[in-house]
């Protein structure tokens, strides 16, 4: 491996879920994965293979409930391709010797080859080199190429090409009994001698999707001449080509795909617009040449790198990669939101949770419009969170914990143990810290970029119907002259309900009634930097008077966080009092107790019974926030919390956290790198390799982590390089892991872009020339000005 | 009439065509007219009122060749409201007497009121109330309300509310013989005891809507106990209610739309997210309160007030009202251009042409967002422009003169004249001059924003395609040692080729080569403001070299403009030796001869033959440029030309033009005004009334002209008040024409509000509280600093 390729030479059935997954090519716009060789061999159940499109799919979890909501359909397979020599019978890798194999996914270019080289019961020696790209140029292009060697023998081939709408929504195993059939495929048929297509619809969402392929085979650089015969069936359309083949002498099949859907933008219709494309004649090598040369300028942008002596900025770069798969410059414009499993894995159905708060910081700092577009997901789905804020009786909007395509909530209200076989209720949803996470994303991405008419025209809407949200769910309690959230859960999923409680939710979530201060102090803000104008139609708009005003004064004064007597914040009220767990006994018993819920569930107890977190909850306040913050928020509201008490709370809490959300281990690193570099390294270690690895034992194969791979990158680019900013300055507070030798940085702020070097001594600054404001640039805790074309060399002593 | 209300009290029914045209309403993102009172009396073929959406829809108007591509499709009608009294037939028009009618468009709130009063034939004498909107606060929402008294009678009245969907595309005449059924209706239906629904889908463009309606019956506040019968066509689903009547007392029918289609964002599915919406109970006072409140909000941001002796400034705030119709901020992030007749007209079918150019100014000193949005319909449309450019032999991005949905060309090839029924070759499409307009608009509106982010993603890549084109276009005559563009066709229509010629297009049309030279001086400037980096990255995706900038560099010093011996810009090479035009004779015989085309045509004549011009063309460069900046250019170029030489070119075309369209009148008002304020301003009255008065006799009411109401709003806002943007200075040198006292102005320039108050003495100039960065302004010649909060009185002596 070099640091551009994840290459397996292995052929171990067992790991190829995990490296179909790892594998899989997107646009962002839509995502595909699998691969013929594989599907026999593993018995996996992807019609061949499969395709993505982040736009709709969900079915309800809810058992008896099989409401068809679709956030996320698997489209037709259009990289269907196979052969067969003479009258043999169709390429099965079980039926053939396998005497080489290797894939390798080169990330520079955004390629996926996968040569094998295989023995047939006739002796027949074959090597068949394959490429395939889905274009970050034309996101209504894909392409794959297959190159066939005949090692010892000649004669009569016959490749298939086909689209295949046989394709059915079964990634995840324990979704399989719900409905995953979501295609109405309304036309097949062929336009050309070399062409054929395939039209469809989704079932519930009614969007249609449109596929053309081009197929040509070629000795050398000629179009071979070949015999052609095209079969429409009702799911299916493919052509049989037959050629000759020559001992030794390759034979290239180019199969070009172009893929249209309804809710295209800049199109006539999306069958007229698939067939134009491909009479085009485009030419594989052409289009693949373009697709790289985009993959140059995206990683050009995206530049993180680092020098260590391990395989860290691989898998650094494989992140990278998965995001761009997921959203991309291609998704900008588009009503697309972050799934937090990408668009290419089926679990979690393609619905929005809170990852994009791990998700936007490296977004922000790259490619900026594509934030902007994002939250502008978000802005489109506030008038059904008003409604949801309504209809519950509050004021103001509250966002849904798990987001379905219209933005009505879509979080399962009973999920299955596998390990007990039993359905349990799930109360996941009370989720309410949603809608910190939304605007404290929305204040993030105006602080890079100064994106005023966003904050005036859509974020300060955001910002001001989730204060008044959170106004309205707070309780006064005179007893304490405090204010209360009550019935909520927080991150940390495993407490949900207090120990034999029927009622589901908790009172006075620290990180819920924290942030909530949060966003009603930002909502106060605003309020001072619009003009008069601006405020007057927002108070119209988002329904708000003076009177809220006063409350969220109050309440950012007055809001109850509950505390110990050691200063530790407890993670709501009443945690306090739950059992010690005893965890050398499960590790024992268990090893990995990263889903200790459905170890305690199995033996009829519930972790709601322990002092027992999934991940960080409380912590994540470290993670969110300075410690300058986080003191002076606490001073307000009256209590006594000094930077010094911040390493005593995360021992506590780390101690009894089992990392069952890959958010876990990130967020640790990012708060232990306060007090110890090198702690925090061997954790990013760990959360760095939980993708690549599988962990967690079978869920990448469901889909990607986005927010852990995002936020192992953001560590490095912000943790790491101390990058803050706040109050219209850039922070940079640089301190390496001992192992971190060097790191390099390209950032986008406030319309410069901006290289940054860093090691043990040293910090380099480079700005680039072009004609945006000066900004500026705290290093050490010195604020200079920096403009266009400067340079500086600062000292890190 | 006040200034806020359009008001038409008498019945006749030769004027209704017209009226309803104006009378249109929409919110940018539909747009609905028309009214059921009027069907039978006027024998118009809209069935009941009709709906039209911004998507698709167009059938090429060549005779023979009915492709049907669909860039304007007529919706379902959702107004459709009658009712009959007991056992009589329904209500009929024609079969009553009119005592009272009055119709009014109030443009402050949006809303649209009928009143009408009639005598049956029974003698009962009935008073029918109805207002109605479409929502600017909700785009999925309208609705409408009647309040029925029976003046002098009682009894059984059955109020029947129906989805039409038997809606065709018939109200251009001429267009009839085309295909003009462009829907396909999948489902119609009820969902509760209230609301009826139908689905339905466009034929070629496959685009789903669907329309859900709850009607609901009222005695004062109270809803009414009704019977209802339901029935459900192939094409339309109804309701029919009957309620009992009181003399004198009123019946309230409500009835509230939702619409959605297959394209808008965050949606589930079309049918879903209406049935939803309706079944939320909304009321009709509620929400049309909602949008009365936005339309304030829209009037306090496209403030142009002036002050006059006549209707001026009513008609001024027609055509601002008619532009939020057809785009407003409900369309931004949609995939919608700003088509030259708004969306509720059918003629040109939707096609996006230049008139942009005209409607620019305005958003981008009002609603930048939105001419940002507009602008990326164009990027979006980028590579098709590519492909016609290489399609063609050229280089760079050729867009069409007439765009339509997929960024295809969509000009006619032919086209009739109804004076003499004839079908004659259209060569229109040559206008290359797009082209230059498309870059203009993205300078003007960087210009105006400063919006870094656009130019650099998405702006200069048109600017730079562009410059690609014309100077692949443009040919080198070495006898000259100019360069010159042969075979095109200027924006005067009434030249298409040289006399006697077979071959389309004519040579060296001036507008267009002087244009052409300023994108290449653009992108010359361009390439001077970016980093490197991006410079390559650009060089790369547009395809351009050093060796293209040394091109433009010699083009912009070489281009071929045609001159006569007493320093006239010729219109194109040639035009000096075609023959004058006897205008007395056509003037006596015609009276108006605006289409001195059709005249000609119907006597086997053509103005190809003479000097004589539909329009503004050499003269646009006068209306786009300022003389500061035209003389530059010509120095540049190696010709003598001085401020002084404008107004005798003015002179020289002013007597051969026949304002054959809109847009002439409002360009040579503006061009007079340089030298003569009083004769400007009575031709800005002609160009203000052209529409309202429907001058070119039936053109209105088969759309409005929207480049000339725009373009009329923009005198006031940029010609009058000297108000030009140009490097990175906001210009202003007012001088009103004497029947103009004041002009009041509310401006949104590089994120600061700013209010002007002009009148003949004086200048009064505030900024808002705001953050945004400085700007500065020159005054009369002196440039100042502003920045938040500031107020400036200016004596104007």
């Amino acid at each position: 491996m070099n640091d551009w390729v994840i290459e397996y030479t292995d052929w171990d059935p067992a790991k190829h879920p995990l490296r179909e997954a790892l594998c899989t090519l997107g646009n962002g716009y839509f995502a595909t994965r699998g691969a013929m060789e594989e599907k026999s061999a593993t018995g996996h159940n992807y019609p061949g293979t499969y395709l993505a499109c982040g736009y709709n799919r969900a079915v309800s979890t809810v058992k008896d409930r099989k409401i068809e909501n679709e956030d996320l359909v698997n489209w037709p397979n259009w990289l269907y391709l196979t052969f067969r020599i003479g009258a043999s019978g169709w390429f099965d890798l079980d039926k053939v010797e396998i005497l080489g194999h290797v894939v390798r996914l080169h990330l520079k270019e955004g390629i996926l080859e996968r040569n094998i080289r295989f023995r047939d019961r006739q002796k027949r020696e074959t090597t068949l080199i394959t490429r395939r790209f889905v274009s970050m140029n034309d996101i209504h292009l894909a392409g794959i190429e297959w190159t066939l060697i005949p090692e010892n023998w000649e004669g009569e081939v016959t490749v298939r090409s086909a689209l295949n709408g046989n394709v059915k929504n079964q990634g995840v195993r324990r979704y399989r009994e719900l409905n995953s059939n979501h295609l109405d495929i309304i036309e097949t048929g062929k336009t050309d001698k070399n062409s054929i297509y395939l039209i469809c619809q989704t079932k519930q969402s009614k969007i249609m999707m449109a596929q053309a392929a081009t197929t040509k085979v070629f000795h050398d650089n000629h179009q071979m001449r070949d015999q052609r015969e095209t079969k429409t069936e009702a799911r299916s359309v493919r052509q049989d080509i037959t050629i000759k083949c020559t001992k030794h002498r390759p034979v290239r099949i180019e199969k070009l795909v172009s893929i249209y859907t309804s809710k295209d933008f800049a199109i006539s219709d999306p069958y007229n617009d698939a067939m134009r494309k491909v009479s085009l004649n485009i030419n594989f090598t052409k289009a693949l040449n373009q697709h790289k040369r985009i993959w140059e300028q995206i990683w050009s942008r995206s530049k993180i790198e680092i020098d260590t002596d391990n395989d860290e900025l691989l898998i650094l770069r494989l992140h990278i990669f998965h995001l761009h798969q997921t959203v991309s410059h291609n998704s900008i414009g588009y009503d697309i939101g972050v799934p937090s499993r990408g668009w290419h894995g089926e679990a979690y159905r393609g619905h929005i949770f809170w990852d994009e708060l791990y998700i936007f910081p490296y977004i922000n700092l790259h490619m900026p419009e594509l934030a902007r577009s994002l939250l502008m997901y978000r802005y489109r789905r506030l008038p059904r969170a008003r409604l949801m804020a309504e209809e519950s009786g509050y004021k103001g909007a509250m966002f849904p914990w798990q987001s379905g395509s219209n933005g009505r909530e879509e979080s399962q209200v009973i999920h299955l143990n596998p390990a007990s076989g039993r359905w349990i209720p799930d109360n996941t949803l009370l989720q309410r810290h949603i809608n910190a996470a939304i605007p404290f994303n929305v204040w993030q991405y105006y602080q890079s970029t100064k994106d005023m008419e966003f904050l005036a025209g859509y974020g300060a809407e955001i910002i001001l119907n989730t204060a008044l949200f959170w106004s309205s769910i707070a309780i006064y309690n005179q007893e304490r002259d405090r204010y209360e959230i009550r019935g909520v859960v927080g991150p940390d999923e495993y407490h949900t309900r207090y120990p034999g409680s029927d009622k589901p939710g908790l009172n006075n979530n620290a990180y819920t009634n924290f942030m909530a201060v949060w966003v009603m102090q930002c909502a106060l803000n605003l309020v001072k930097i619009f003009d008069k104008k601006r405020i007057e139609e927002l108070a119209q708009k988002v329904g708000f008077t003076e009177k809220d005003f006063e409350l969220w004064k109050d309440l950012i004064t007055k809001m109850y966080i509950p505390f110990d007597d050691d200063g530790i914040i407890m993670q709501f009220e009443g945690f306090g009092e739950l059992k010690p767990l005893d965890w050398g006994k499960y590790h024992k018993e268990h090893g990995d107790v990263m889903r200790l819920d459905r170890i305690l569930e199995q033996e009829n107890d519930s972790p709601n019974n322990y002092k027992a977190c999934k991940q960080a909850d409380v912590l994540m306040l470290f993670y969110l926030l300075s410690s300058d913050r986080l003191v002076k928020i606490f001073q307000q509201l009256g209590y006594d919390f000094e930077a010094h008490n911040i390493p005593k709370n995360i021992k506590y809490y780390r101690e009894i956290t089992s990392h069952g959300s890959t958010l876990s281990q990130m967020i640790f690193s990012w708060i232990i790198a306060r007090s110890d570099r090198e702690g925090s390294w061997s954790i990013f270690k760990k959360a760095l390799m939980s993708d690549f690895n599988d962990v967690q034992g079978g869920t990448t194969p469901e889909g990607i982590h986005l927010g852990a791979m995002a936020g192992t990158v953001d560590l490095i680019q912000r943790c790491y390089t101390g990058l803050e900013i706040r109050d219209d300055v850039l922070f940079l507070n640089p301190r390496l892991p001992r192992e971190l030798n060097e790191v390099n940085l390209h950032i986008r702020y406030r319309s410069h872009w901006i290289k940054l070097k860093i090691n043990h001594r040293k910090l380099w600054i480079e700005f680039d020339r072009g004609w945006a404001e000066p900004v500026e640039i705290n290093i050490k805790g010195h604020t200079r000005r920096f403009e266009t074309d400067d340079i500086a060399e600062i000292d890190l002593g």
